[in-house]
């Protein structure tokens, strides 16, 4: 497999900086990952290709944003394994496409608009007609409503907890938090599980990135699953919805890329990393070291300088 | 040093496709460089930075086309160090900015142009400019006609090599050639330096991306010192000159994505793998493994996708 082939390595941890309120600040380069620009959705989309196999499936279906990485990553992965693959998005108010939805396009993935209200609906037919085209679809979230696939997600970032583990044994160092932008609760979901299989003591601390805070941490917890009991799910960062962003996450970002080359875009990981900075000034006195995850989405840190630099689309 | 903080680690080098012609080919994944988009220029522009240090400069001046990956890297190093940077471009027909040349303006460069056959006048005068204010500048060439700082590049590559030599003893392969694009010399003249060091074997084949044989191959010898006698500089794919490429080309980074989710650009990476797969038509009869080096150039594979894109700047 050849998407496996480029993941089989450990992302590496790094230290990046000490805050004011004294905090070591390090971070896991999932950005790093070497298939179609990394990022946590290689860990998941790889997982789910792998079920999908043991499935003896044959369609890939996926749903999500037009700016959604995993959507970028599965199409990419479908295509270097010959696997047909269709994304349905629904149709927000005025979103457009960026790098990701034109990579979609480049690897040859159908694509399918729908309204928000009617995704399930929008899915289900899907499923249906290509069923009767003969096909055996896979639908990465499980059933229409997106029920049922949970253990297939969680999966990746079980494993992707044992790495932090064993980093932290290695280095005779713990974590006191794990910080991450929290969207699908897939990757905060999945660290929960390794941490409660593992025994691990951090806080795991997801930066909502668009849910309000009920809904959002019950994403989490159903992706969780055994490490349901304890989800932290912070919305007062959200900066008023999916893909919004201000002066401050554009501050972030500048900075990271001035102190550090490290890339972070608006909608996921700069929203992410301000979150954790201002969650660590409130609630961070006394933590000695965090770990960010930089769960990558390149692309859009050049959609975010196309929008820099002026350039329409 | 952050810069050198995310450079530690040995790249991977990854198998990657058999060719018709039955050769294996590998890829060393430089491109996976964890500073400012990776890249030969990462290790490379550590080099100079390094070398500055120890010479006490205090003001960095770097020269390339608008779309150089080594400027981008140097503004970028420069800034999260603290040193001021100066940035002197040639002006060539209608070569536009890309990501690159924006990204050395987010990160605070200077920037300064000249006409073509003025770059040494253009260079000496800044040089001067920054001494009569107090400066004790660095000009990562040398001197103004860019000779007397080969030893600084050639260390970059000398050591990735001895990376290339310790992964074939560890997986008991010798790669019978090693390709590479092959612009200013500096990273196959480092490569030529470390096999010669170190007793290798391979053929090491620079796919020229803009000069022609004679300069090219005068460049390359230049940067190699101890490793000069031979030098393999292949001009004949260079479709035209520098920043030129046609639908081979194209077509070889749309399949490099397709099959193993890897970006190539076509000003450097996709030029050069375009000819390495010419090469071995013509003259690969019977060799089993070969290793390319993913020299990295990020930034320039999304400008490729704005063109495709229709997005004008």
């Amino acid at each position: 497999m050849e998407a496996a082939n480029k993941l089989l390595a450990p992302t590496p941890i790094q230290y990046l900086e000490t805050l004011p309120g004294g905090q070591e600040v390090f971070i896991k380069r999932d950005d790093l990952l070497g298939f179609s620009f990394g990022g946590n959705k290689c860990r998941i989309g790889a997982e789910f290709l792998e079920d999908m196999r043991r499935q003896g499936a044959d369609f890939m279906v996926s749903y999500g944003s037009r700016r959604s990485n995993l959507n970028r990553v599965v199409a990419s992965m479908c295509k270097s394994q010959g696997i047909p693959c269709l994304i349905i998005s629904s149709e927000e108010d005025g979103e457009q496409d960026g790098f990701n939805a034109a990579l979609v396009d480049f690897m040859g993935a159908g694509r399918v608009f729908c309204k928000k209200d009617s995704v399930a609906g929008t899915v289900g037919n899907t499923l249906q007609a290509l069923r009767s085209q003969g096909h055996k679809p896979y639908y990465i979230y499980g059933d229409a409503h997106g029920m049922g696939n949970e253990e297939t997600a969680r999966s990746a970032y079980r494993k992707a907890y044992r790495e932090i583990r064993l980093w932290q044994e290695h280095a005779q160092a713990e974590f006191e938090a794990i910080f991450l932008a929290s969207g699908t609760g897939m990757t905060q979901g999945g660290l929960l599980a390794g941490k409660r299989q593992q025994h691990g003591r951090e806080k795991i601390i997801g930066i909502s990135v668009a849910r309000e805070a009920g809904p959002g941490a019950a994403a989490v917890r159903r992706y969780a699953g055994e490490g349901e009991e304890e989800v932290c799910f912070e919305a007062d960062y959200r900066c008023g919805g999916y893909g919004r962003y201000d002066g401050e996450i554009e501050g972030v970002i500048q900075r990271m890329m001035e102190r550090h080359g490290i890339a972070l875009d608006p909608v996921y990981t700069g929203k992410a990393y301000a979150g954790m900075l201002r969650w660590l000034e409130r609630y961070g006195e006394g933590m000695k070291k965090v770990l960010f995850i930089h769960t990558g989405g390149l692309p859009l840190y050049f959609d975010y300088l196309n929008g820099r630099m002026g350039v329409g689309r």
